[in-house]
């Protein structure tokens, strides 16, 4: 069964934290946050982008990731305040 | 039935961001990131924090706030990578 993965991060390093960002997309996970992202992914996909993250910041001491598994309830249920952010400024710079 | 809230949020503005952070301090929520807290809300207590954030952001257009209510089961399936950072530092500028 494919869950959402919700995947939010605190990397103060700017370059890996570009580096985070572009591998969460090229698995196929969408920008909901400067810092977080979430897509379907079943259960293999999720170990592989646990397992890519792992080596992105491997030996790092200055970095925090929390990848939540979601239930299509609680996805559901999510409540969003305020407005939709654009990141397009961002991604240019990669 | 209490259920986890995770609240993530993208807020430039460092006023409002440290408002918000000390709102969700202070209604139990533990901060998990630098921009994300959690914690076991009721129903109620999650109503009650959705509609503070509201209030606490109304008007602006530069603000996203995103509250997930988790099972107990996705909470436990929670993976971290890296290490648990500190945030003294922010609390102390408030």
């Amino acid at each position: 069964m494919e869950l959402i993965t919700l995947v939010i991060y605190d990397i103060s390093d700017d370059d890996l934290r570009l580096k985070v960002a572009k591998f969460l997309k090229r698995m196929g996970l969408n920008r909901i946050q400067r810092s977080a992202f979430a897509g379907a992914l079943t259960r293999a996909q999720r170990v592989d982008v646990e397992a890519g993250l792992r080596r992105l910041v491997h030996g790092r001491n200055d970095v925090n990731i929390q990848i939540y598994p979601l239930t299509p309830a609680s996805y559901s249920q999510r409540v969003m305040i305020g407005v939709e952010l654009k990141y397009e400024d961002e991604e240019l710079l990669v």
